[in-house]
């Protein structure tokens, strides 16, 4: 009747928090139901700050237990001050740890231990797209590439990049979204 | 030959500099060919951090003045320690501050002065396409929410509306990007 305390925690997770979550929505689809929310504010020329707010799962409203914030600016090239990671860096940085966190979830789960994993993510952008210049021009990310280093007793790392795509982030960029916008004063 | 002080900056950002940007760019449109790059370390768990690298924009490598980071984590619900924001509220972050700073860029290339400007993200993902339960079901965001509060002297919200539509992070999420993922140990 003795438990090996290693396989109650996998890569630094939890096994039976992410089994128990498992089996509670396996069971029960709308505890799957998640909706997070972040607000925004302009602080003048290139900068703003985000601040994430309540989020719902498992049928409640979870509060974060500290008010995260995130800031942003743009470099003094592109009219900033450089005083924080710029938008589209941004969305590198939250691919990244979306396709870490993925991995090394669902790793955790068939077992597979990770050492170590590091990334490399970078794209590029026509600023004559953004700028107005010429339409014809998309404004945004077209490719971006995604370069993952991995150590690992797991000599499949073929199984392990597949863990990916499981990342929301990752589907939402590789999909598209649908995005609303409203305006009122 | 003078110059009024209140039409050099709007909103405060440099028009001489964003003006000289976009002539440039007009002129060569190959100045316009920029590059972004983050590189990111799991820190154990569901913790990892980003840190920005040098970006390319101008035909020059660019160093940020300072080593930007961003740190990811999940609430506790999720397996983690809530230490930081997790990924899919960095995403929507990502996508404020850019359309945040796309719509008073181009407000003040054309005059229209913003008093302040706050927004709301919010949207919904099913956990049960992230845990695997059913493939059926998107792993990502479907819909993403994005409410504008502008106070301005422009009267034509509209016009401000349509300005999101510049923002890089905007047309990747709605256009969506080919990711390309390799790994190696």
């Amino acid at each position: 009747m003795t438990t090996t305390t290693h396989a109650s925690t996998v890569n630094g997770v939890s096994i039976r928090v992410l089994s128990e979550t498992i089996s509670a929505v396996d069971k029960d689809r709308e505890l799957g139901l998640s909706r997070f929310k972040i607000s925004n504010t302009w602080d003048g020329g290139t900068r703003s700050t985000s601040t994430v707010e309540d989020m719902y799962a498992a049928k409640q409203t979870i509060a974060h237990k500290a008010g995260h914030q995130m800031h942003s600016d743009e470099p003094e090239m592109l009219s900033g001050t450089d005083a924080a990671p710029n938008p589209v860096e941004q969305l590198l940085s939250a691919l990244a740890s979306c396709v870490v966190t993925s991995i090394i979830a669902h790793a955790s789960m068939k077992g597979i231990e990770i050492n170590s994993l590091k990334s490399e993510l970078e794209g590029d952008i026509n600023l004559t797209g953004f700028l107005g210049l010429d339409d014809s021009i998309s404004r945004g990310y077209n490719n971006i590439s995604i370069k993952l280093f991995v150590d690992s007793p797991h000599k499949d790392l073929e199984e392990i990049r597949l863990l990916s795509f499981y990342s929301p982030v990752f589907n939402t960029i590789a999909n598209a979204a649908k995005l609303d916008v409203s305006i009122t004063n």
